[in-house]
Formats: C-alpha cells, sequence, structure tokens
C-alpha cells in the first residue's frame, strides 16, 4: 500500500474530525459552549482566563487545561474557584505539542458538563499544530502577544487564519518595545482580513471587559 | 504487528538518530561546526543572530533557517552577507512544527559547507518537539525570553534540559516586567543544574559580546 506523507497527515485529520464531533454532540448534549484557548508559550493565555473567568456574572465556567507537563496553570486557575481538569500531553500521549480531540475525548468523564455553561480549553502553548486539530469547540480563540513581533501573522499563518477572535496581549508593553501596532494588524489583516481583535493587558485591566463581553456571547451561543 | 504509541515514536526517532549522524559525519568532513537554536516563537532567535553574526571576527558564518512558511527571517540575515539557505516545512513535510534531521539533510546540498566554519540552524519557533529532535548539531542553544514568564523551564521540561545553552533574552524589559529573575533561574536550575546561561538583550546590545564568544569557542571546537 503506497500512501504519501501527506495522505497520511489527511487520514489523522479525519479521524480527529470525527472524534471532534462526538466531542461537539457531548458538550451539545450538556448546552456547554467551547471556547480552544491558543497561542505561543508565555503569551498569556492562563493570565487572560485569571483575569477574566472572576466576574463572568450568570454563566458558571470551567477550565480543560492542557499541558506537556505538570499542573501549574491548572494551580493558578483552582484559586478562581472554577473546576480545573488537566490533560498533561506527556508522557502517555508522547509529548505531544498540542491537544487533539481524542486526548479532549479522554478528559470528557472527568468534566462537570452538567454543572458549566462554558468550558474554556487551554491548549499547549505552541503557534502551529494546536491549529491543525479541532477539539470540538464552538470558537477558536488565540492570545498574540505584542512582545513576539509585528510578524507573527504572517510566519504562523493557519493559527492566525482559523481562529474566531485574536486576543492581542501584553499591550500595557507597547511603549517599551519597538512594536509598530498598525503593522502587526496590517499582517493580520493579509492573513484574516477583519478578524475580530480585543488589545488586551491582563495586568492594566485594559480590554478585559470586552474579552469578558464575548466569552458570555458564546456561552449565551 | 502490535505497536504501541510510544514504540512508534522511538522508531521515528531511532531513524531520525540515524539521519543525524549521517549529517554530523558531512559536517565533520568540512570541518564545520553546528549549532541548533531553539526557542518560542518571537523569544528573539533571529535578532540574537542579527546582533551576533555581524562581529565574527575571523569566523565564516551561515544559516539555515526553519520556517513552517515564508522567509522574512532569511530576508532579514542576508543583509548580513551570510549565506543563508530557508527551508520550509510546510507544506512538503505536512506544515511540521519542528525540524528533524531529514529535512536539515535535505538542505544539506544547498549549504555552502566548503566556505564557512560555523552554520546556525535557526528552528521552528517551538518549546517543544524541536527539543526531541536532533540534526547532527554540535550544541544545542535555546533562546528563552523573560517577557514568556518564569514558569517555562518546569513547564518545557525536556527543551530545557538538552540545550547546552540558554540564552535569557529582551533583559532590557526586565524593569517593565513582573518576572522574578531569581525564581525564574532557581527553575532553570531544578530542570537542569548548572546550565551555562547568558543574559542577553539584542536591543541594548548587553550580554551579545559573550554570546558571540560562545560562538566563537564552539567554532574552534
Amino acid at each position: 500500500m503506497h500512501r504519501t506523507a501527506v495522505k497520511v497527515l489527511e487520514d489523522v485529520l479525519d479521524a480527529n474530525g470525527t472524534i471532534a464531533r462526538a466531542n461537539r454532540d457531548d458538550f451539545d448534549r450538556h448546552g456547554v459552549a467551547v471556547v480552544n484557548l491558543m497561542g505561543s508559550p508565555g503569551a498569556g493565555k492562563t493570565a487572560l482566563l485569571e483575569a477574566s473567568l472572576r466576574g463572568l456574572e450568570g454563566i458558571r465556567a470551567g477550565v480543560l487545561e492542557g499541558d506537556v507537563q505538570g499542573t501549574l496553570d491548572a494551580d493558578r486557575l483552582a484559586s478562581l474557584h472554577v473546576p480545573v481538569t488537566q490533560i498533561n500531553t506527556d508522557p502517555s500521549f508522547g509529548g505531544e505539542c498540542h491537544l487533539d480531540a481524542n486526548m479532549v475525548r479522554s478528559a470528557i468523564p472527568s468534566l462537570p458538563l452538567a454543572e458549566i455553561d462554558l468550558l474554556v480549553i487551554e491548549n499547549v502553548g505552541n503557534l502551529v499544530c494546536p491549529a491543525e486539530f479541532v477539539v470540538g469547540e464552538d470558537a477558536r480563540v488565540m492570545v498574540s502577544s505584542v512582545t513576539e513581533g509585528e510578524d507573527k501573522p504572517v510566519k504562523y499563518p493557519l493559527m492566525f487564519r482559523t481562529v474566531d477572535l485574536v486576543l492581542v496581549s501584553k499591550i500595557d508593553l507597547l511603549p517599551h518595545l519597538d512594536f509598530d501596532l498598525d503593522r502587526y494588524l496590517g499582517n493580520l489583516d493579509s492573513v484574516h482580513p477583519g478578524v475580530e481583535r480585543i488589545l488586551v493587558s491582563a495586568r492594566t485591566g485594559e480590554g478585559i471587559d470586552a474579552w469578558r463581553d464575548w466569552l458570555l456571547r458564546t456561552a449565551a451561543g
């Protein structure tokens, strides 16, 4: 049997899509809206969850934490008194650099789906592979820190192209960086024209209300 | 034939090791020292090359640029008048999030090995998979930006554990961050005790001489 590398990849993604739909059905049955939160290591994913989940009035949120190893982020979020479930992609998944639908599926029995309205899945820090794997989410969000430079949308176009919202993070640092925001936004629009974006800083609170509103709208479906 | 996922991964890594040794032989035959430079997207890998390759007295350097897509970094480095060769991991390699030994092997015919003493391979921006794949290098270096937070060594231990040098980058931003350098260095030593580290800023030039000296020593073998 002859197969090219690309064909094998497509098959892997097909299987992933099938499992993602099964996840989607389970989430729908419980009326849970699911957000897949992605971004580089250290982009500020956990900090933005800490800043926003606290004040989500009328919505019961839960978090599924994906990390290669350890429970540092889950420990940080547990102090918010939201249910947090941890997936470690190492070693049982071979140290994978992303979550896929099957890893999320394996966590479903541990998720309190009957007690939450919104599940945020914090993916492994990585701008490449998480973009390729749907997990059964309603919306895909990425955190893109201004400290990473203006060129990231053009260097990692698949990630920027497949998300519904870009949180442009750490904007409190703009005065201290050689970062041209207009050029960055131009790059963003060149790979994903008009994609929704919110400028945020977990440190100063700027943009956090808008991000929280977006989560509430998503949870309301 | 029954194989577990872990076994398959080991086989992939075994094949990778075999090809890496072939690369190593080719580099040795030409007397070229090879550095595998890794780090998150936007950690400052290209900026640190721009800052250091300019003044490498007596050493002829070349760069092999690994990116998912595009030639942005190669274009930046070409202005330094060092030979730059580009590998794109997409689409022919399925949009891979790292370089492996075979991708580097495919680039060897394009590398001016007879005309250089030092080859820096700038890997794809990622803290997970590049750590798993040797490519035939003499030394492994990672760039770890202080903007990414103190917890990164413990969250991505394999990367921090398998490198010979950690360039702690963007230290000009320390006054503007909630970043405890001692805590970060403690985390670093907890996963890789005593690993060599240089604090650097491509912007202010701090630490660049030390990084250049390290490259010269490595090139001298």
